[in-house]
């Protein structure tokens, strides 16, 4: 039988309405509107399309957004003066600088000049163990290992007592992700480029996130029959019929896996819309943390 | 066949040996010796215990200690007060709060106020994600973890592309050594009281820590043949025999488990002495951080 589709679009189209409503309410009963800057700088088409619908998901729940667009050649220390800047305005309420950076700025010290109240990307790295902490006070999460956690939850799918294999440890997903699992109660495993006999470990998962970055690594031998699983991975394929040339595909092979799986994210439309529905939700709250604030 | 012992007691001797030549040269060429302040609050016995401990193991190899004892009404204020006394002092380079602490004072806040250079401890919770991730710059890991590691290294064990299990989620312990052996390329599975099934995990595990507080809760099927089997638990079991009426036992069945498993660490000397050594270790570390700091 074919999993159920995880739909990410209609997940994340019923959070973004509810922040619509609660940015509504925000504006009148307090007369503030959640605002986010956005930073990017040099001319990545990539970097810039994310952006763009970052700033567009903004306005279609009535978030504010501040658009800054830098020359490559800026320097370090001038990012730092905007971030400075920024950080001091009571209108922006969340900054989030799109990475990667030019290489001569540093982006550790970029994200850590952003104040962990306004730090709505949730890369903050005094943020990261705390994820794996129950019960821990963590700011923000970052937004995709929490929009992995939402999918699953709204869907559904309990997470404590059951086993879960992340392969993938970035700190951007794959590390935040296994934390916030461990912190729901599961029984966390973490699976990377040096993990040998790699099928068996996934195997083991009721709950399996991707998060590698290679075009259909997840095979169904890998897969245990019920398992859940959620693919972070967008990965371009040549693909000639294409009009673009290309077409996106998951770090799971979609059409194997979903005949072993008990439920499946796609790509497009699994995890990526909830980033953004994430980014949200994590402006609007640090607008409503700030409400207490000086400013 | 019976498992190789691990002798955490001849290892730590070993390290201490090796951290008191350099702290010899520290003198002799910079004319700077370490220093640790410890703070002891209210009259806990075995709090006494481990700071006496501690200061003792100190003298032995030239560090020198500063001891504070303070009244359990302490408030935090005068705590805070205390901590800035010392963190603002150049004979001071590392400054370790013993804990628990009264229930009137906020541990977090304490661990918090001691300035990441002089957190011999390793407590501060910016450091905990930063241990998962490879190439990180952590100024001091916590020392229970960082011995187990060690232990590991210096008996030959391989870390990277095996299997590793922890038992245990604290943040003190469990969830630090997790994260440094996944920043070591094991691939980590972490277990707890809400893992279901628990044996079946721990036989997947090449090297497996017990770090949860229950005597000897690990048995002989739960580990796998010639698995690295690394016992954190120091557990007090009632003993009419023993003069003081008690004895130490692990989370391991040690007697059972020696003869399934490759290598194995004793409890007492096993992990215990390693974490002294590693407080000697961070203080060593901190004063030479601190040899180019203003002070």
């Amino acid at each position: 039988m074919s999993a159920r589709i995880i739909d990410g679009s209609a997940i994340a189209a019923a959070v973004r309405s509810e922040i619509k409503a609660e940015v509504e309410r925000l504006k009148a009963e307090h007369g503030v509107i959640p605002g986010l800057a956005t930073v990017l700088i040099g001319d990545d088409p990539a970097s810039a399309t994310y952006v763009r619908n970052k700033r567009r998901a903004c306005a279609e729940v009535g978030i504010q957004s501040f658009g800054y667009e830098l020359p490559a050649t800026i320097s370090q220390d001038e990012l730092l003066q905007l971030l400075s800047e920024l950080s001091a305005r009571c209108d922006v309420h969340g900054i989030l600088v799109q990475l990667p950076l030019p290489s001569h700025i540093d982006a550790r010290r970029v994200v850590e000049a952003i104040p962990i109240q306004k730090d709505v990307d949730g890369f903050h790295p005094a943020n990261l163990g705390l994820l794996g902490v129950k019960g821990a006070h963590v700011p923000f999460a970052p937004c995709t290992p929490q929009g992995c956690v939402e999918l699953l939850e709204r869907s559904g799918v309990q997470i404590g007592g059951r086993r879960a294999v992340v392969l993938g440890r970035s700190t951007i997903v794959g590390l935040p992700t296994a934390l916030m699992l461990l912190a729901r109660d599961a029984t966390v495993t973490i699976c990377h480029s040096k993990t040998p006999n790699i099928a068996q470990v996934t195997r083991s998962a009721d709950i399996l996130v991707a998060a590698i970055g290679r075009p259909r690594f997840v095979t169904a031998d890998m897969v245990k029959p019920d398992a859940v699983v959620i693919d972070v991975g967008i990965n371009r394929l040549a693909d000639p019929s294409d009009p673009r040339g290309f077409r996106l595909v998951g770090d799971v092979d979609f059409d194997e896996v979903r005949e072993v799986a008990s439920a499946i994210t796609p790509v497009p439309g699994g995890v990526g819309p909830m980033t953004i529905a994430m980014l949200l939700r994590n402006t609007l709250r640090a607008a409503l943390n700030q409400l207490t604030a000086a400013c």
